[in-house]
């Protein structure tokens, strides 16, 4: 280990329990509450194998009327969630960490959509997210709740949990709204000064420390200041945040603190450093006691060992880095700084939840929400049966270097990878040079360093023929040759082109035109179609838009690159490009173009025309995958057995464009099932819902293969569910 | 029987089955797949016990591949999931209805959000429902997937089911999409002609006929016309139609027929009569010898027989009226037609699948998914252990006459209603008065009727207050006193009046003030001002422009009204608001009004700034609870005891102003549960996640309890989660 990370490895104690390092992982969304208790446990769990100190649940519900679904929260009501919490209890102790539960009544947020319930709040107020408002607490029902928090905690100290965290955090849950001025508009003692304010969460403090004695730390997850800047009423850390600190810290044996909204918590590295809210959280320290723990997506151990040496924090959390890497204290502490795969900031773990309270998934790490139904653990790896053969990787974007990482995890001695460019990374690569997308870069980098350690060669700056394969000597061929951004406006609207548009004309662009061929548009006025929903049009007019041109961006959506905003970054683009001057022009339908005009219609309404006068446009409407090579060799079986090749597999954007979290899970999950008897079909995974007539033994067998991660974790394949 | 609809009665023969009469549930999706195999059962079963002939699962996946999540499918791919729909067979074929299922793939419209896996299509294009694309389907990709629709439809047999639909339907599913020329751009034996392009199907119907053999019905689910007038391509009744209907009569059973996608099926009201579709459907039948089944949101029986009589169809298909009353078959079997609780038409019932696959919800019946969760049948009630106690409802808009309805169905035979108005519904009323919303009077007209049968006293043009309250003579008193819209402009933005808005000036107007007080906007220009977010901004500026006004409609959301685009009908709004010529300024935040100009700004930037001249604003920001005479009933607990008043609760919009659905469905849970041991307290409800360590025998209880739905259902008072 480097001496200077030390620091990060000595034991501190939160109340009555000792976490045995500094590394802490935060309370965040999964999209497996307590629904698939299989899923979740080995989530966290692989955490504490990982090196973590402390691994917490997501945020967890202690009444049915905290109901925010289709959001999937955690959930501890009963015998029944007990149950299926304390299998992640037990992995995370198997693990060697302390379990932490962060403990939520969401008020106006619930949205009642499972439970049908009405939600209680501290005043009648809507709430941004359900929607619609809540009745006021009557003090009667200021206990109820309280009493369902005590009863939550009480169970969760009963399956083993180590930490009760109860969170005012990211700007929901009751105790934080009680805590608002822009929630609580009360005239009773629990509204009006922040005394008041403060006191429903103090009591519920209190009865929890009462009701669990001394075999819990009890903790809060504070977001010191809500950043709404420009509004008076608004929570700060300079005044009310601090005093809170004060005013709670006897009642408190950790302070988790935060700053912002979730939106703003997940903060995306196109916008945001990692640990930008530095100069919001050192402030708290002075005035506390206790430790402190807060998250920046920390994913630099000198910055890690810099802040607690500082006194800045004496824990670091994490959400992110330990979605992209699990291992990261391991990795330190065995002082393979080289190994960590970094956190990019792009966000896609949040996205599917806040799209719908889906899965986790990760651009970085394959294996994340994988590691229960599927039995992957992102640094275990297993010797291939066939390990012995020679294998051809065509192409080094994201799913080539993480098909050929994997495989050579695996034992394969002979892998090569051949790239046509002289760069690796594919579309990855040109993507993380638009604005703001440096740290994108690590997908690539990370593969690069793994690929160098692990003896495969690379090539570059050949272009394979069908004939260079035949003859290459490979007897495994895995194309992953990409997707290239269609030039004619075919997009999921009319699936034809858009009359006029063909990027052969100077005057009409793809986006790798621009970024691969280094193209400029014509002209000053750019109008940037964006029918793709995702960030690619965005980023493109933030380019143009900094490089001089007056840029508009159109839509047929009413929310332009919707995608965005369940990635957290959608306003924050908005409001960028307005600042730049871009024009967005959503609800808008590119019917025909020219040289000078675009022509357009509403997407309700076709008989709501207009036009815009540009010079250039630039297409952001689809991909078509780059598959001549796989049809070729495809077309002629017989000549792939002359010439030595057994299988001939295609995997990320060659099969079907999607995001660079899909063309890694792709490549990956091809390499961990390389040996199977027909790797192009997937394992079937686990489902954890209700089978009627079913036991826990049927899931067992799968467990207890997943229990010993060092065996032959393909003795799963051909599971399937019971 | 009124003798007209004997016609409705006469069994008919579907392949090798008997259908005992002309109704048919078709298959409609609920967000409850197999992952809730008790309330699929008991939701599909009540329906057998209410009289169809017929009733379908919604659509069910075939393959892992076809994952549409966040929305929820049911699925057939293994041992477990066949478990868990055969609950569903059992509880319709004790209902004595055949039981029905719907094979789909969903090709590129599959999210792959579970599974991570790419989806299989006719031809690469992008799916706008997943918003990517798929990889093109190899004849070894199309004979895979034609075996896993014959491997599923294998599973139904053995289990139970009598009809299997092999669905092209609704503008979803890879027959559809083999066929229609939007998705098919092939040019081998697939694409092209239309006999390439049914091909697909035709050999799926083909091979599922050859491996069930004769003991099931193998029926076509057929979207008969794509409706996208404007596009030569289009999929049109008149050729193509017709043309497939004579392609495959032989392999078919019976033609369950619809026209246009999802959303033009889910037709609402607002927009569209019943039957609307007649004149593409009444092309059908002289082209097959097969059954013909549609649907056409058919409440009124007098229609359905007539277009049985005239040949139209011979089956009456129906989603959402069976969603609104299962019990129609046998209502118009007993001749009880007043009985029919009838389809409003406002697609509540379909918002949370569009959502995020939430469960299914109904504006007019509370029952709908809660059959077997909370064991409630909608036509089945206890007599309440207090039934002899008098009931007070004060407040006679949805949730109160609900309650009113239920209490009586359970027995209490001294049931006042006493409303302030001249007239029944409270909001709904009004409501019902906005362009298009006639048939949402359905709400109120239901439950005046029944309440009337049923012998309660209902009072109009009595405002009670306390005093009134408390010397009326009753034991137990209910609340039922709505919400109103706010004047002030305080919103989910700032929870705070907007700077110059006052309704008590006549240039500034809520909703009701609109409808219920009559009063009109001063001058032409009036901007309606949404930060609702469902239909209401949206209607009043309907309303508006269609008196004659210049209305301009802003809205902070980028989609204005979003939540009516989850009930299917925003698009249509749209459309018919820029057809009046209103002007639509989404992403607006409405910073101050004064009498002649509404100052703004973008909701992401504050900085981007306009103006909009106005003489008028309608504030449609957020409701109030009207709760004054709850809160001064319940500050006096020993006043209420002097008066014999042993409890007060209060329901629907005076607890929290929500949707019409959430308030009838707050009325029908309190009669309920009037006589549990605390009512005010919702009891518990089954959930159906796994539960490790756990057993059926643990759910076996309330299946028990629930089997005998005449006994005392508030024996299951208390129950919990196993």
């Amino acid at each position: 280990m480097d001496p200077r990370h030390e620091v990060l490895f000595e034991p501190i104690k939160i109340g009555p329990k000792i976490m045995r390092n500094r590394f802490y992982v935060a309370p965040h969304c999964s999209g497996l509450g307590v629904d698939e208790p299989g899923a979740q446990a080995y989530l966290r769990g692989t955490r504490a194998l990982g090196g973590w100190g402390a691994v917490h649940t997501e945020y967890c519900g202690v009444s049915t009327d905290s109901d925010d679904s289709p959001w999937v929260q955690a959930r501890l009501l009963n015998a029944a969630d007990a149950a299926n919490l304390s299998l992640m209890v037990t992995r995370v102790h198997e693990g060697g960490a302390l379990a932490g539960i962060q403990l939520v009544h969401m008020g106006p947020d619930s949205s009642g959509h499972t439970s049908r319930l009405a939600a209680p709040g501290p005043s009648q107020l809507v709430s941004p997210l359900s929607g619609h408002a809540c009745y006021e607490m009557s003090l009667d029902d200021i206990r109820r709740v309280q009493r369902q928090y005590v009863d939550a905690a009480v169970r969760a100290r009963d399956i083993g949990f180590d930490i009760i965290q109860i969170a005012a955090r990211e700007g929901f849950s009751l105790p934080l709204m009680f805590l608002w001025k822009y929630w609580n508009k009360r005239t009773d003692e629990y509204g009006g000064t922040l005394e008041n304010r403060v006191r429903f969460w103090r009591e519920t403090l209190e009865q929890v420390r009462d009701a669990v004695g001394d075999e819990c730390a009890v903790t809060a997850g504070f977001c010191v200041d809500a950043l709404h800047d420009g509004d008076p009423d608004s929570f700060r850390v300079a005044d009310e945040g601090i005093a809170v600190i004060e005013l709670l810290d006897d009642v408190v044996d950790l302070w988790d603190v935060q700053v912002g909204h979730l939106s703003d918590d997940v903060s995306s590295s196109r916008f945001f450093e990692s640990f930008w809210q530095r100069s919001y959280i050192e402030q708290i320290k002075p005035h506390t006691t206790k430790p402190v723990a807060a998250v920046g997506r920390f994913t630099d151990p000198d910055l890690m060992a810099d802040m607690v040496r500082e006194g800045v924090v004496d824990i670091i959390a994490a959400a992110r880095p330990a979605i992209a890497d699990p291992y990261i204290p391991n990795k330190i502490r065995e002082g393979r700084i080289g190994d960590i795969r970094e956190c990019i900031g792009c966000n896609i773990c949040v996205s599917r939840f806040n799209m719908g309270g889906g899965r986790i998934v990760c651009t970085q790490n394959a294996t994340t929400g994988e590691e229960y139904r599927r039995g992957w653990n992102p640094e275990i790896f297993t010797r291939a049966a066939n390990a012995d053969h020679p294998v051809l990787v065509v192409g080094a974007g994201p799913s080539g270097l993480e098909c050929a990482r994997v495989l050579a995890e695996r034992g394969f001695d002979a892998v090569h990878v051949v790239e046509a460019r002289d760069r690796l990374g594919g579309a990855a690569e040109w993507t993380s040079r638009l604005p703001g997308l440096t740290k994108w870069r690590r997908v690539v980098e990370y593969r690069e360093h793994q690929l160098s350690k692990l003896g495969v060669n690379v090539i570059t700056n050949r272009r394979m023929t069908t004939e260079d394969v035949l003859n290459y000597g490979a007897s495994i061929v895995i194309i992953a040759t990409g997707s290239v951004w269609d030039g004619s406006g075919t997009s999921s609207l009319t699936h034809r082109s858009i009359p006029g548009a063909d990027s052969s004309q100077d005057w009409v662009l793809t986006p790798e035109q621009i970024m691969l061929e280094g193209k400029v548009p014509t002209g000053r006025r750019v109008l940037v179609y964006d029918e793709d929903g995702y960030h690619m049009g965005s980023s493109i007019a933030h380019k143009l838009a900094l490089d001089g041109f007056e840029v508009t961006l159109a839509s047929p959506a009413e929310q332009i690159g919707s995608y965005m905003f369940y990635a957290d970054e959608g306003s924050l683009m908005h409001r960028a490009l307005l600042r730049l001057g871009v024009i967005l022009r959503p609800s808008t339908v590119v019917s025909t173009v020219t040289r000078a005009m675009v022509r357009t219609h509403h997407p309700y309404d076709e008989e709501t025309t207009d036009e815009v006068e540009v010079d250039s446009v630039v297409l952001v409407t689809s991909r078509r995958s780059t598959d001549a090579l796989y049809r070729e060799l495809m077309s002629d079986p017989i000549r792939l057995k002359t010439h030595g090749i057994g299988s001939v597999f295609r995997i990320g954007d060659s099969v079907e464009p999607r995001l660079i979290a899909d063309a890694v899970f792709d490549g990956h999950r091809l390499a961990r099932e390389i040996d199977t008897h027909d790797p192009s079909t997937p394992l079937d995974f686990v489902r954890e819902n209700r089978v009627l007539g079913s036991t826990d033994s049927q899931y067992e067998e799968v467990l207890q293969i997943q229990d010993r991660p060092s065996s032959d974790i393909t003795a799963i394949a051909g599971r399937s569910n019971p």
